[in-house]
């Protein structure tokens, strides 16, 4: 029913993350509605996204390398690490992996934790079809061998998913013969007790103190 | 604590309606995570729609002109009409006052509405701060005035909103002398009684049949 | 787990309408917190509640008789009306079919209709597997058949469930050459034209004014 | 508009937890809707639940003493426990202090916890116009001191309301020199770390194993 230029661009919104075809619509009629700058604007933030981000070479953090060490510039900037992970002040004996970008940021936001992070890229059942191939295993474990690396925190949801990879992990990890943890079980804040699972309940149990 | 071109975007698609935040952060990392091509494919839906899409205008719908109607193309496309507007079997004596884009969309998919329309552009109160200069009255009243419109349905939202800005139009085109009409409240598909406002079961006691 | 008189008391209230298990166990303990004479006020209320009312011997509603009625009483009561049906003011052409009180409660509420009402006693999928036999269509024909009645309001749930026994109901008083009408559909206070079904869009066309 | 003794019953399983005045008309023709002996039922189990029902006269769980422990009833019964309490087996060097009834029964289902329970009958806010004097913290003290209990799990909820008893009673117990601890914080099943609070974040790093 839409005229074919607006259909085309409401499919491709239409995959964005928790876009559906509705919401797709509202977003090219509010992209019809702006100015010609703002369009432009928003143009130029996409187009150049990928040739100012870097992924860090070492925990896969999206980031965008400072003008200096543009100037130094090493080639393609294979070695190229992020703000967490070139800060000297991280405990590099601690490394956390965390299935997405936004749950390092959401992980960096509490200040509780000082090491170093590595971003899986998925997870094992929303993977299914093509395997595990394409989380990034292999990294992690080069990643690990041989580091200084004395605990790998498995930071991933406890939900089904998250919970088949972090089994998945351990199963992969533990021939590298280093501490491996999960984030600790309990109510979170707000919660009643009246509500909460079995599970969760027990944890928060064995977590009293 | 993002990248500063990864920050811009979230500011850009934070201003799409219905995006916060958080959301716009995960279209950002969708789109890091997206092939070359499709980036381009994105990119030029958004660059060229300007271009394709025109307002109709009558009714301001955009649409799509097809090629043949460029070639005979008037100059500037001043008069060109939308496929509604310019489809002979749509009745002339009705028109349909509505909101916005999407809630002409809503009414051709019901088929019960074989007339045409007109976007309003907003409502009342949304634009209060600026006044109601941004809606399209004075284009509303033009195309009233002196035409064969027998009937002006202000389909508008049962909100407060759209309340506002039904009584404003109504002031408004009285003194054109057409037939005013509103949209029948009453129960919608699935209500219950039991739950339902007085005002909405009143009405649907007026309109029983 | 519970002792077996508070195990008792949890599965009759798991029986009161939208009440399920963990419910009726904190009804339980607020009655063991309750004071003796709270607790006895309760009893009385329930075991009175059945002697004070009974049901319109027209509609069904179950009402209070006043104890003057009482003193002329004759007998059983059977011929005594509620003081919708009692009421002289009441429009004796109109009958408004309800599936239950809760249902009269609410549009009496509106002030808007000004007719007597007969209450079902239910819908007709609701019962299936008892058949209609439940519902008081027989009491209904009686009350129709041959009374100054004109029109039968057959004021049902836009349910599925309201909408068979709406249609049994129309079949059902057919023969009896009534004028039949069911309660408008349309657009329901605050709602959002975008979000609306079709058939409750096109029902608003129909009954715009 | 409801008839008295209608009214009446309202009113009071309005007072019901969770219950307004809506649901508690539903109650009421529900009731109506009963046969004699259900509504008998109804009533001798509300009626005989005080009788039966006493309070463990070191937790103040309700329970219903075994017909023996009657015969040999010393009086008054002040002395009677419940079937957790009189359990051999229950670990007496911990104590659980819970809100409410039902938090106790949830703990149980977990099967987690082997120590006993005392039910304080409330929180600090809820009952702030009266003071606290309406908790059983005399109770409690006095259990607790000169008593071979070495730690106390303060299992409130991780609310305002729970947070604010728990504190309260930490400054209580305190002098009593006894180990106290509160149920551990954390991430409970099926949460996503993307939405998780910092608070509940951060105490499931610490808890992390």
């Amino acid at each position: 029913m839409f005229p074919p230029s607006i259909q085309k661009l409401v499919k491709i919104f239409s995959k964005f993350p928790t876009v559906g075809p509705r919401t797709a619509a509202r977003f090219v009629f509010y992209l019809l509605g702006l100015e010609k700058e703002e369009v432009k604007e928003l143009l130029d933030a996409i187009s150049t996204l990928k040739e100012k981000i870097r992924r860090c070479s070492f925990c896969f953090n999206p980031f965008e390398p400072a003008q200096i060490s543009n100037k130094l510039g090493s080639g393609e900037g294979e070695n190229e690490l992020c703000e967490i992970c070139s800060n000297p002040k991280r405990d590099k004996s601690l490394l956390c992996v965390v299935e997405k970008e936004t749950d390092l940021e959401t992980i960096e936001k509490t200040r509780k934790y000082r090491g170093r992070y590595f971003i899986l890229g998925g997870t094992v059942s929303k993977l299914k079809k093509q395997g595990v191939k394409d989380l990034r295993t292999e990294e992690l474990i080069q990643r690990v061998k041989n580091s200084e690396i004395e605990e790998i925190i498995l930071a991933l949801n406890p939900t089904p998913e998250g919970e088949a990879t972090l089994l998945y992990l351990e199963r992969l990890l533990k021939p590298l013969n280093k501490k491996i943890t999960r984030l600790g079980r309990g109510l979170p804040v707000g919660a009643e007790l009246e509500y909460a699972d079995e599970e969760t309940l027990s944890s928060a149990f064995d977590n009293r103190k």
